[in-house]
C-alpha cells in the first residue's frame, strides 16, 4: 500500500468568511423556471450588439495592431482623456488624463483601491447597507466596519472618520437601496472628510439611470468646485462604468482622484493583470466619441422607469401588509423593508425559491450579516409581466413564511 | 488662516516594498532613440489584426448579447470546454470544465493564486531567479520566499516543500533565464511534492514558442498521466495564455487545477472583477475553432528563431569577453551571466540608459534583491539589425561601467 499522502494546504482564511450568494443567483439566472429579481443586471434584450460590432470594426481599423498589445497599465491614453472630458464637463473644473485610471468594470476599481489601501484591521467607513461587491473586494485585505448612514449628527462619526482608512459611499441610487443622497448631506460630508483627512471612495455606476431628473453633482464635483483650479488635491476616489449605459461584457470601468493616488492604484494594477484589453477599450472609446452612447442612454431609460413603475404598483397590491419602501428615482433596486417583526428575509428566501422566485436577502448586505429584515428587488432586468408574476410569488412566500416559521418559533 | 488639513492615510505597506521597473520599461518603450531589449513582449508587426477583427465580428454574430454580459465568473463555457479539450490532448488524459478558469491574461491567475493561498508570512518556494511578475503579484500577500533551483538533492528541499504553500515553477524557456528544464526534474520534482503534500503552480505562457523541437509533457500532463482515470486530484496548478501564440491584447489566460482548487479561484475572482470580458473570450474561441492559432504559430516561430540567432550572433562577437549565456530553445529571452565580479548589472543599468539600451538588471528577478551579476535580454520584440546594434551599444554600456565604477571603487 502506497504511503498516506499529507493532505494539501488550505486556502487563505478570509476566503472561509466569504459567501457564495452571488454564484447561487448567477445559477438560478440560468434556470428557465425561475423569475430571478435578485441579480444587479440590465435589460439584454437592451444591448446595442450591431454598434457594438461596429465600434470593433472601427477601433481595429482605427488602432490597428495598437489594441492588440499589453497597454499602459493605466488604460488606452485617448481613452483616459475621453474620461477626462467628460468628468471635467460634469465637474465644471478641470481633470487630466493623470487623474485617471481605467479597470475592468468599476469593479476592479474596488478590489484595487482595497489592495493599495487597507492593511489587516484598518477601519472602512461604509455606507449602511453596503454593496456586496464591496465587501467580496475588501474581503481579502480584512477591514473592520464602521457603519454610516448619513447621520451628519450621529455620535462617533468624527472619530470613525478619523480613523477610517477610507469612507465608501454611493450617492446615486444606492446599491442596494435605490436611495438618491441629498446635495446638502453631500457636502456636509465632504466638510467632515477634509476636516478629519481621510479619503473618500464614490461608487457611481447608477449615474446614467436618472428617471426622475439629474442627480446632480457628484461628490467628486462638489469637491472640484471648492478648489476650481489647478491640479486636482483632493479626497475623492471616483468610481464610473460603461456598465450600465452601454453593457457590462466590455468590462471597462475608471477611477477618477489625484495624480498620487492614480500613480499607485496603476502600481498596485500592474500586480493585479499588467493590463485591461486595450481592444474593448478601444471600442469603448469609439462608443462614447461618436455619440452612441449618449443618444443611447435615453433610449433605455422609458423601459426602466417603466419596469420600475411596474413593479412598484405589484408590490403596492400585493406586498404593502408586510413591507414598505420608497420609490427609486434612479438605480436598478427597489428595498423592501419589513413592517413586522416576524418577517426573517433570509428564512424567507427558501420559501422564494420554493415558489421559484428569487431576491437577495438584507444579510448579505451587512459586513455582519445580522440585518435580516429587508430584501433588494432588482427591476431592470425583467419585463413588467415577470415583475409582477415575481411579486405574486414573492407574496406566496411570504405567507409560507409567516406560517411555517411563525408557527415553528411558537 | 483655514486650519491645517491633516496628511490622509498611506498607502498599505507592500507598496513600499514594490518595484516601479516595469512601469520604466514601458516609458522606455515608448521612446524612439531606445533600443529596448527589456520588456517581455511579442512582435507587433506580427500581430493578426484582420483574423482578430473578422473573430470578432464571427463572435458577435455567434453570440450576440450574450458576450456583451458580465459572464459567469469561470469564463465563457464553449472556452472553458475548449482549453479542457485542448490540455486533455497535450496530457493523454481527460480534463473538463470544471478543470478551468479563464482569466484576464496568465498574470490575473498569479493573482488569483497568491490571494487564495497565501497568508501573510507563509512560505512560495520559487524557482530561482523568478519572474518579476509573479513577484508582483504575491507582494500584497507578503509571503516569505525560499529558493527552488531544479537540485534535487539540495539540502533543506523536503523541509521546503513540507513548509511551502506552494512551489512556483517555469519549466518551458523559463523568464528570466530562458532554461528549457528536463523531463527527469520534472518527474523527480513531481515526486517531491506529491510526498511533501503541497501545490505546484506551473506557469506555461511561452509553451508554443519551440525553435528547437517540442518542449515535451508538462508538469500537469506528467501528473495526470499517473492517474489517468476519473476526475484530475492533483496538486498541479497550471497557468496557460493566448499572449504569445495569439496577441496580449485579448487578455484571455487560464488556470487549469483539480476542481475544488478552480471553485476556489472562482470564488476569489468574483472578488476581483465580477468577470473578464465575454467577448474577447468569444474572439479567442472563433481564433482556436477556426484553427487560426494552429495555424498561425509556425508562421511566427521563424521569425522569433532567426531574431534569437541574431541577438546570440552578436552576444558572440561583441559580449563574450564579460559574459555567458545558453542558446535558449524557446521563449523570449537571453539570461546573461557576467563572467567578471567587478560587473555589477544594477549599476550597468544607467550606463545602457546613457547608451541608449535597455535591459532588465537580474536584481528584480530574486525576491531579496540581492543578484547583480546577470541580466535579461529580450530577442522577439526587435528586428535582427536593432538588435544587432543594441548589443554595440550594450558592449558600449558595459565598457563604460568598468571604467568608471572600478575605477571608483579603487
Amino acid at each position: 500500500m502506497p504511503p498516506a499522502t499529507p493532505p494539501r494546504p488550505a486556502a487563505a482564511r478570509w476566503l472561509s468568511t466569504g459567501n457564495s450568494i452571488t454564484q447561487q443567483f448567477l445559477a438560478i439566472g440560468g434556470r428557465p423556471d425561475m423569475i430571478s429579481l435578485a441579480g444587479g443586471l440590465p435589460a439584454a434584450d437592451l444591448y446595442p450588439v450591431a454598434a457594438v460590432a461596429q465600434a470593433s470594426q472601427a477601433a481595429l481599423a482605427r488602432w490597428d495592431g495598437a489594441v492588440l498589445e499589453y497597454g499602459p497599465v493605466e488604460g488606452l491614453p485617448a481613452l483616459r482623456a475621453a474620461i477626462a472630458r467628460r468628468i471635467s464637463a460634469a465637474a465644471g473644473r478641470s481633470f487630466g488624463s493623470e487623474n485617471v485610471l481605467l479597470t475592468t468594470g468599476a469593479m476592479q476599481g474596488l478590489d484595487l483601491i482595497g489592495k493599495a489601501l487597507i492593511e489587516p484591521g484598518d477601519t472602512v467607513l461604509a455606507q449602511f447597507p453596503t454593496y456586496l461587491g464591496a465587501l467580496d473586494a475588501w474581503r481579502p485585505r480584512q477591514p473592520v466596519y464602521e457603519r454610516f448612514d448619513w447621520d451628519m449628527d450621529a455620535p462617533g462619526l468624527a472619530a470613525a472618520l478619523r480613523c477610517a482608512k477610507f469612507v465608501y459611499a454611493v450617492p446615486n441610487y444606492s446599491n442596494p437601496t435605490g436611495v438618491l443622497v441629498s446635495q446638502k448631506k453631500r457636502s456636509a460630508l465632504l466638510d467632515r472628510v477634509v476636516e478629519a483627512g481621510t479619503w473618500l471612495v464614490e461608487d457611481d455606476p447608477y449615474l446614467p439611470l436618472a428617471y426622475d431628473g439629474d442627480a446632480g453633482p457628484s461628490l467628486l464635483a462638489h469637491h472640484g468646485a471648492r478648489q476650481p483650479h489647478g491640479p486636482y488635491d483632493g479626497p475623492v476616489i471616483y468610481l464610473g462604468t460603461l456598465s450600465k449605459s452601454l453593457v457590462p461584457g466590455l468590462r471597462v470601468g475608471w477611477v477618477v482622484a489625484e495624480a498620487g493616488m492614480i500613480a499607485t492604484l496603476a502600481l498596485t494594477k500592474q500586480s493585479t493583470d499588467l493590463s485591461s484589453s486595450m481592444l474593448t477599450q478601444g471600442i469603448a472609446l469609439e462608443l462614447i466619441e461618436s455619440g452612441f452612447e449618449a443618444g443611447h442612454v435615453p433610449t433605455i431609460l422609458p423601459h426602466y422607469r417603466a419596469r420600475r413603475d411596474a413593479l412598484c404598483a405589484a408590490l403596492g397590491e400585493h406586498l404593502s401588509e408586510w413591507f414598505e419602501w420608497d420609490v427609486p428615482p434612479g438605480g436598478m433596486f427597489v428595498w423592501l423593508r419589513a413592517r413586522r417583526s416576524e418577517i426573517d428575509t433570509d428564512a424567507l428566501y427558501a420559501h422564494a425559491l420554493a415558489e421559484k422566485v428569487a431576491f437577495v436577502p438584507s444579510s448579505v448586505f451587512d459586513p455582519a450579516g445580522a440585518l435580516t429584515s429587508a430584501l433588494r428587488l432588482n427591476f431592470t432586468r425583467s419585463s413588467p409581466d415577470l415583475l409582477a408574476e415575481g411579486v405574486r410569488r414573492l407574496a406566496r412566500a411570504v405567507r409560507r413564511h409567516l406560517a411555517a416559521d411563525a408557527g415553528r418559533a411558537a
